[in-house]
């Protein structure tokens, strides 16, 4: 049907690639006689049990359509609109969302400066002085990125202080986990160890950036997350009718750990191009690679030569750093790719 | 992978179905290498191709996710917090929507009542009075749904009726058209003569309900309806990233008119059936069936029985009407059953 | 200052009068040197005192500028955006905040039909069928108005039985009291016994209407009432700063009982007026008198010769019902001139 | 009424004091029979000439009850939910409304640095870099404070530079005026040169800082921030229906410039007192004095002493620097007094 189209390979992001093979079969499975809508079918009955083998018996887990969805709606229940969220100023909820925190929560966010996307307790106790000031957003919520915007992961320690502080300050705890399957494998541990044992009360777990093909879950862990969740979906507009087909990707992607798969050959592959590059000293590489991002400040004449061959986005235009996101269908072949096309640009464009 | 589940047929709803296999092809065929997201692809690109050869040049289609985000978005380029929708009393964007339109639109719903779902320009007038008093939330929009609720259909010479009131009052015109595909199978005419060619500001279009796996479109027709729309929509957290997989849902759906197909078969399917139950004066039919539903009014004693073997939902429980939706994968054979289900049904329970 | 203007009298409604003598007296009397601002200032700590002796010990006074603030203030720690108010159809809430209510709580109001501005607990019933399902706005507090927007009040053994039903089923109790005051009179009891010991959640307690420069107050009895009310204030822009001003008036208002003396003087004066106005069969009233509004079907000749005299607002056009509001400052002097323009314009417009 | 408070003399804000007596003369004159409430006064019509006297033939002037409630309202008709205002760091917009800005216009402030309250374009051009990119919220006003709230002004210089810079870029400009009188007296211009004549679209222009009771002002200068002003205004519950009495308070604070001589007093005396705290070598003043408001770092164990005496806020706990606000009643009796404290304090507390 699309024969004529072109799908060439991208570094843009990783929802530039398609479905992974295992998920779309499961949609196909899934497309069977007639099911009832809105969650109430065996579809999302069955992955619910995927979730909880997981995530531990105590989670909840509600589909949603898109990552900001995912976040905003993690909050919901956490806050009214007179408090605000705490997190790093290159949060995606702050610069990426168009603003649909403030619309949908009424709602504030305030922000803390950050190097490589990560924050920490001590730099949140000036935001909590004006805690009881009517005058002030009253800070409610702590989000933090895992791994972060900028492919760096918080250890489980830091995770773990974090929810120790918050519990202390009376803070909720939210993850932005569009990508923590990549954690998950870079720190050698698993779902619930990020999860549900630090004690977070929910997360946004990621699914169209790893392989799915649209389709992103609420994972919610204590008793003010799950209050009046769906009635906030519904009213969000993110309630799915036909929602065995969103159920059928996570089915898959829990299902015999498929999502370790790609996190670990993402991940993997990502580490390994970024050890690969250390071959080119003109190219700089200020962060360390974590997860499936790799941020490459490159010779100014080198980036447009590269992009036409691999689509990627320029990041940090001062410093020229770029970002060049690792799908799940990237091959060992197109990493030698990559690296003979930079030997070839750096010798059209040699560095003095 | 989902073998042990049952997926038994249903007349409960048209989401109660799964994906048309023509939908399902168009999908497998777009999931090839990588494609930019966020509407950038070539399968979006082909796909407003087609939109445009069937609601006229001036068309813009916007995917989103849910119906409720399709009317509410449709809504939100028209009017501002203080300004007002007009619909009917049994609009699903009044009655079935938790409160999205007034969230989201920071606006209010003036309702008008009706017996069959539709309303008249007459009904409204009173609604105008209060224009410029600054205390009355301002009516800015009309609402319509094509067909109603009920499943009953605006003709055609309604429709221009309703445009020229609008435009004389200085309202826009939005309509519902979640299943407009059918009211154009039952009007004989075709989606332009429906939408572009009434001149209506912008229209909810609806794919779930007629085989997608789950997508809908906002057509926008004026310059004011399609101001800073994708902003709007990315702010209410509905901007797809891989979009080329719901274009390619439509991309299926419009091309070779698949669309009539579907919309022809349901439609005809329920006008058959509604005539088959004329054998059984034990059960009324209060509405006109002009799209995929009937409204059926049973004895009550029957309803349970037969919604053992179809499940279907009460739709007024003071008059036992319940509501029967064909969707696009109901055949001849199961009509035939359902008839058969209810002759045994009035052997167990005669109506004295 | 204002030497050459006129001032002439009104009936088109109690916001038209000025400021009774002792409550302009307080606020000059407060205006003394500089006192802490938001509320911490010591007439407020006075005023507090006051509204516990006429309230109770339990009561909350938070002082507001508006009306349309005190209603949407008092639901706004009893709702989350997808709950929804309950009210009448001719709720102020409903027809003349030009939708502050949806805005503010972006949530939904659910309307009920009512002949005199009263509704029952039966009426509601249908409304809370759909408890529980993720589409319908869910019901979270009743709203009523006391006395009703057409001057009729709900018994002490209806309110009691609302708040039986409201407990029973899980809702919030709420009572727009713009002019409760003249309810209190009219049942022969106080303002306590009307709010505190019916258990209501939170009143609007009207100030504005009753001989105040421009003051309202939410009273807060119950505890999820109170819960972040300070903040939810704030963040509606409604947080005086020179408070001292708003409590100094309520001072007045409730010291020595004030309030009892207007409300007892309108109400006696709109009783009164009413009563001889039955020497014109020509006239008739189509509601109770019971607070200090006066709802007269007039002749149409009358309407416009009477409105030169006395300014009015016409309530329903269709029956040609008028509305005469008695403000504190109305005597009975003017209620004989009011009758004896009645005399002439039936002399000069006989109905036939 | 209340003999027995005390209303000690307050540095603590221009709010901590009470109304000016022709302010108060004026609201007595104006409370004279009745009058139609919502603005449609005399009182207010008169006013509306002080209005276009002062400001020019183009205003339009709404009275609101609360600073907040003026900034919000003012943005109100300049912008949609997608889009952001550009503000300082330490905007009062940004600090200081509890969320009022996010939850009213559900859209998002970008904030920048600054030092003294002030920002240039220069700052905002990396803000303009993701116009169009639907996930970033879109610049569309610049909110200015002047002067600043550290009481540092703007020239007109560059004020003229902002319009041109916002013009070019396409950007609303709103003025923050809570205290704009004593800049005008600062900068020894009137006004309308720091208003209209900049071109301005917008300005919050302040009362109850300068010796009203309680009122603030919308100033509305463009086509587009008159659009549908009256109607958010309503929405946002900042109607005030006895609106003589805010129409009084600024006749008589326009009237014969009274403006003018109460910024003129309040800002000389200001300067005064910074000049006698040059004495004073412990005491620095790290900001220029160009309002009513000193911003003073003293030595640490001198502040609980002063602060008994004269009720002040530490604005910075780390440079231990304090706020000082002159009201409009604050005497050169007082002046001399604060000087013979820290006099006192010196003694007891000498600095090494």
């Amino acid at each position: 049907m699309f024969d004529e189209l072109r799908f060439s390979l991208s570094l843009g992001s990783d929802n530039h690639s398609g479905v992974h093979p295992k998920i779309f079969a499961a949609m196909m499975q899934a497309n069977r006689g007639h099911a009832h809508a809105y969650g109430m079918d065996e579809v999302s009955r069955l992955t619910e049990q995927e979730f909880k083998r997981v995530f531990g018996p105590d989670v909840e887990a509600h589909y949603v359509f898109t990552g900001t969805a995912a976040n905003v709606l993690s909050l919901a229940p956490l806050m009214r609109g007179f408090e605000a969220v705490i997190c790093s100023q290159v949060a995606h909820l702050h610069l990426d969302e168009c603003g649909a925190p403030e619309k949908f929560l009424g709602g504030k966010l305030w922000t803390v400066p950050t190097e490589d996307g990560r924050i920490t307790p001590a730099q949140c106790e000036e935001i909590l002085e004006r805690r009881g000031d009517q005058h002030y957003s009253q800070p409610k919520v702590v989000c933090l990125t895992q791994p972060t915007e900028l492919g760096v992961c918080y250890t489980l320690e830091e995770l773990r202080e974090w929810r120790r502080w918050t519990k202390e300050k009376n803070l909720m705890l939210h993850i932005d986990g569009a990508r923590i399957a990549n954690a998950a494998v870079h720190l050698k541990t698993d779902l619930k160890a990020l999860t549900a044992d630090i004690g977070v009360d929910c997360v946004s777990f990621g699914g169209t950036k790893n392989g799915l093909l649209g389709a992103e879950v609420v994972l919610l862990f204590s008793k003010q997350a799950k209050e009046g969740f769906k009635f906030h979906r519904k009213q969000a507009m993110q309630l799915p009718s036909k929602s065995r087909f969103l159920a059928a990707q996570f089915y898959a992607y829990l299902k015999d750990d498929l999502w370790r798969e790609i996190a670990t050959h993402v991940t993997v592959t990502a580490g390994e191009l970024s050890a690969r590059l250390k071959d080119f000293p003109e190219i700089k590489q200020p962060l360390k690679v974590q997860s499936n991002g790799l941020f490459v400040c490159l010779p100014k004449e080198w980036i447009n030569p590269l992009k036409e061959k691999f689509f990627f986005y320029i990041w940090d235009h001062q410093i020229g750093m770029c970002r060049w996101m690792i799908s799940f269908d990237w091959t060992k072949k197109q990493s030698d790719e990559l690296i003979e096309s930079i030997r070839e640009v750096r010798k059209c464009f040699p560095v003095k």
